[in-house]
């Protein structure tokens, strides 16, 4: 699955991904009434009103970008309804061809990983059939259980070509706290990194691994580090924009071809009609304002690597 | 919500839940068979065995336990039906007196952490309307990303009285590539543990905290040093049986008041039957052969306890 995703990089131009988690407050009152309308306030009515937001987003920039990253938990929250609209998203952004990457930062024990690499990137076998449950491309997992936790969504990489990237370094303000602790001089994440290079070699496809890594736009020196930790791995960068990650600080996550780095901005693209920059639009044309805001994004991206 | 678990545990005298954690592989033909015949080989057929497989398991075993705790991704690898099948088994097990423990290990940043503490303990607003999504009493959480991704739980913990288990020592045999590893002389599972610590301070209710940890019966060592680094909190103690913890290496788990301690144990009860020592009850009488088993483990557990 790497080589499709550097397959619409390179078509794109745009080593970028929007991030699809819509949270209530970003979606303009006109879609919520119409979702309220036919469902009521139910979380049926919230499915509606995130998935009308998704597709008219999705219809708007599709075609200037390799990937979206739902992010589960913005429909997990809504329950059954939710989820049924995280899935029809993932479908639909299937058909539109782009690579869908499942934020869900899974990560258990043997079996149970087994399960969620099944649940979100395999194939489960009932009877005869086998059959898809969520059927994303990439998912996110959580590392702090060890091989053990990874091993199984390895196994299915590799048997159904997909691919994941494990949480290295994060971009939040307390990910310091467990992840920047020295282990013999050296920081959790590095070690972390280093373990991600190792699972990286075992999955490689073409001159990229199955198996990429998270780090968080906000630690430009971090990425520096790791890019040379994990040659192998693409490195999804979230924190770019709203989180305050700058594109200049971003060109060291790339390698020297580059490829490597996904830069994710959520927040920045899918809300941008509420940025005053992107204020002309209007609640009306929302979708046009995260059109033009994929294009600031790639533009400013592109710029800060030819600078480089 | 920890003094409701602990009233039940008095109550049943059973520091123990079960984890309702069905594989395809466990259920008997019989059910997977009036399943399909109803619904297909689909998802939503082997979303129906695993319903009745549950409905027969806690028919049999809810009198004599405290709780149970659902391994959400063994609904999640069925899709929408499974995770359907989830909220189902959650509402069954509520029905029937029991805390519902969701084993669902999310841990993410700020907002989307406060998604998951939604999504699994919390309530959402839709409009004018307040909707519970998937409505456990506690939830399982992974703290690799720090302070920021626990806080949203703990805000939903003291707002909606329920709580929490943070992984701090998992039991499967990778857990130590990790969490083992020293800071400043300290194995990271007790810097997590002392954090633990701290966030249990804030969430008290009773003498025990909202706030509790993840520590493995496969380290029994560890998990004695664990018990007095978060003497405020509960234990949630995986890996009795199957995985080869014994009762006797559980005691440092609890406390001096004999409380403190949750003993989980998963596939040892739901697929008894399939065991040499509850074999004669058959796949027909498995429910049954789960109850033998939950009696088995019980008095397993209070003898430790006496002997100690």
């Amino acid at each position: 699955m790497i080589e499709k995703l550097i397959a619409k990089i390179q078509e794109t131009k745009a080593p970028v991904v929007v991030g699809l988690d819509p949270m209530l407050a970003y979606i303009p009152e006109q879609v919520k009434a119409a979702a309220f309308a036919e469902f009521g306030e139910t979380l049926e009515g919230a499915a509606e009103a995130v998935w009308q937001f998704n597709r008219a987003i999705v219809d708007e920039v599709y075609d200037l970008i390799p990937a979206v990253k739902p992010q589960i938990a913005m429909y997990e929250q809504f329950g059954i309804p939710g989820l049924q609209a995280f899935k029809r998203t993932v479908d639909y952004c299937h058909e539109k061809g782009l690579v869908v990457i499942g934020d869900v930062k899974r990560g258990d024990i043997g079996s149970t990983s087994a399960a969620y690499a099944t649940a979100h990137l395999g194939s489960v076998q009932v009877g005869s059939a086998q059959l898809v449950p969520f059927g994303e491309d990439f998912a996110t997992v959580n590392p702090y259980l060890g091989s053990d936790g990874v091993k199984p969504f390895l196994e299915v990489c590799k048997s159904e070509d997909k691919g994941i990237f494990v949480l290295v370094k994060t971009s939040n303000p307390s990910s310091g706290e467990f992840q920047d602790r020295l282990v013999d001089g050296k920081p959790l994440y590095e070690l972390v990194g280093e373990k991600v290079a190792e699972w990286a070699e075992t999955c490689m496809n073409g001159q990229y691994s199955e198996v990429g890594a998270v780090v968080g736009a906000t630690y430009p020196e971090m990425g520096k580090v790791l890019r040379k930790v994990m040659p192998k791995s693409f490195i999804l960068v979230p924190g770019y924009g709203a989180q305050g990650g700058k594109a200049a600080d971003l060109v060291h996550y790339f390698n020297e071809d580059g490829l490597g780095a996904i830069v994710n901005s959520s927040r920045g693209i899918i809300a941008a009609y509420r940025q005053e920059k992107y204020a002309a639009f209007g609640p009306e044309h929302f979708a046009q304002a995260s059109r033009a805001a994929v294009g600031d994004m790639i533009a400013d991206i592109n710029q800060a690597l030819e600078n480089r």
